[in-house]
């Protein structure tokens, strides 16, 4: 058979029986009129989506091509491969084929009539060389970075993307509760964090986390122990760990995991792209009091933000709140990082990646909005002994806050 | 204890038992000095470095922070995060303190006396805001591209490097014996993926592979069986399976496994940053003669590529000869991909990132050198029904070549 064929007629059925869930026209027509709205008011007149998370969101593929969406008229699919699939894929009906960057002026005068004068670009992730590239292909126009544009409309999530983040919450409350059986004591932290990770496969996890930016990588397998726990690396993280090498130093590592000393599991789940992310505790055997009692600290700061966790509370009052908690609590220290390398943030934004809108941060003052999905996660960390930690997956709703992740908030001992 | 007494004290010990192998200064310095050779024929003063595995490869680390490289004079790491880390990753001697990306060219006259007239940036992924930042703290100055001079210089391995390669091998021997175990019909192909994927981790496989790219995302659970092996996706490789959702169509599904179709397990691993890739077949009872006799032809593609393997050879020939040796043998039309979807690539550089030099394949007629490695993969496709296909990676010798994936080839029948 041919391989077109094959797709038309049987990739729909196929993917349908094993669950995907292909993103509606009506949910992609309202993201491209809220993104139409901003970019009326900033005068730009189209934009070229090259990014792979702003292109799934726009057109619901991650086919590779670009998408041209212009204030007025069609928006259209140039689609390098594979073409036939992104036309299962996304419900805009206008999906042309793309050989080279260098075509792409043709195609938007074939289909658009016209080149525009003003074309939006995300310049916070688009590589020079494309960048110098389509000065050349479009001479004489005006381009204008339209990363905020997108990362502001992608801050709302609609009903339809909370229940992908519900569901990737659930497949991380299956990891957690087969966390307590696989769990032993001399295990290596990496066997662990696999374990854990092929738990999470199983249940249709993506595997890969994403994150907008050139260097930041994200992972899964975020389990420390006892002293790893302690240490701080190249992530804006409380707590790095170990990690495996020089070349991924953070993450588990091939430490073996001991009786007594507190195991952090930050574990991120994703499922048709949307994220959760949770961190629990675990222990082989009891753990030492100090944990236990930074730990309720943590929960205590977890529950204050969650109190004042509805629209229009401000994001930079809400963390500046949890320090004088943190103070209070008798954790000055130790409350996200040690001294001289503490975050300063609470809570990221989360969604399909993991460094979206909204931070509950120093510096980020603006309101909380309804439809808004964070990562809120108190963590204590001490310097050669370990950390404590809590998170959780919440979504701001009409009158407060729904948790995605929902998973006990004991220690678990083992 | 305060955590940078602690990194300093106990870092280097704990990370040494764990296996850590940092990278030794001449190894370094050598790297060094082949990028200055390069930089002194393009007639460009400094270079800039930002991208994780360019840095990495010159500076022993990949804590977050630039590294300076000027032709004449000493190089310099500035590291936002974590400071204390990087000086015991990098054998380099000045690592300094960077707050923010509008310090750098303060530090540059700090440490090297004034500032460059030409700097080599990472065009082909560094992002248009920071381009512009630099052009804006960096008035007057040329900027230069320097991407080719890293990736030249990268293509050819050190022993150091090719060791790591091979160890990254070892694991993936040990994921391919302990598959014929995992292996059962009606698991699913995901689940089968995340089971081998854990066997790696627990052997040090550091999970993500790595791809010089904005968009293109590498991974390590490409499991295909029957009809999702014969499904072409957005990424340039004869098949790109049915994955798990529209936000990520590549890989293994939740398909199950069936008897007699062809399972074809292409498996990447990562040790310090290395990375080997292999591709082996499976099937649960015997194999149907056709997907037999196809994977036969892979076999004697992959043969007649080594044959040819050797400092001299050139890469567009050896791909030419593969296209006749393929249509002699009937399988014009599936070799590499289904008719029109064919790749015009049969082996990709590997090292660090999965698209390194060099490339054997249409359009790159250049010589092989002693010291290239990379992963030679032949492979047929059947829409509809299934793929088949051998992967391994190599590394160029005086004389020819060692295989540095040394599992069985033949089909792993359960």
């Amino acid at each position: 058979m041919h391989h077109d064929e094959w797709v038309r007629q049987e990739l729909q059925k196929l993917s349908r029986s094993l669950g995907f869930h292909y993103t509606p026209r009506d949910e992609i027509e309202s993201r491209l009129n809220r993104v139409k709205t901003r970019m009326e008011k900033q005068g730009i007149e189209a934009l070229l989506v090259v990014q792979k998370m702003d292109f799934y969101y726009l057109s619901g593929t991650t086919q590779e091509g670009l998408l041209f969406l212009p204030l007025e008229g069609n928006p259209f699919l140039m689609i390098k491969r594979e073409f036939e699939r992104a036309k299962v894929e996304s419900p805009l009906e206008d999906v042309v084929a793309l050989k080279s960057l260098r075509d792409v002026p043709t195609l938007i005068k074939a289909y658009w009539n016209r080149l525009p004068h003003s074309l939006g670009l995300e310049f916070d992730v688009l590589p020079v060389n494309d960048y110098l590239k389509l000065q050349e292909f479009f001479p004489g126009i005006r381009f204008a970075d339209i990363s905020s544009i997108l990362r502001e409309t992608r801050k709302i999530k609609s009903p339809f993307e909370i229940d992908l983040m519900r569901a990737a919450g659930k497949i991380g409350k299956r990891v957690y509760r087969e966390a307590r059986k696989i769990l032993k004591k001399g295990m290596t932290e990496i066997e662990f964090g696999g374990l854990l990770e092929a738990v999470a496969k199983r249940h249709g996890h993506e595997g890969l986390l994403r994150v907008r930016s050139l260097n930041y990588e994200a992972y899964t397998w975020h389990v420390l122990s006892g002293p790893t726990g302690g240490i701080v690396s190249q992530s804006d993280s409380p707590m790095g760990g170990l990690g495996l090498s020089p070349a991924f130093p953070v993450g588990a590592s091939l430490k073996a995991m001991r009786a007594h000393e507190p195991i952090l599991v930050d574990f991120g789940t994703c499922y048709h792209g949307y994220q959760a992310d949770e961190t629990r505790m675990f222990s082989i055997g009891k753990l030492e009091q100090k944990f236990i009692d930074a730990y309720k600290a943590c929960r205590e700061i977890h529950d204050a933000v969650l109190e004042e966790t509805r629209p229009g509370a401000d994001c930079e009052g809400i963390f500046m709140k949890t320090l004088r908690l943190a103070d209070k609590l008798g954790y000055k220290d130790s409350y996200l990082g040690p001294p001289g390398l503490q975050t300063r943030f609470i809570a990221h934004g989360i969604g399909l990646e993991l460094n979206e809108l909204p931070f509950i941060a120093k510096g980020q003052s603006y309101p909380l909005e309804k439809g808004m999905t964070f990562a809120l996660e108190p963590k204590i960390v001490f310097p050669g002994e370990g950390s404590v930690g809590i998170e959780n997956t919440v979504v701001v709703t009409e009158k407060g806050y729904e948790i995605l992740t929902p998973v006990a908030q004991n220690i678990f001992q083992v």
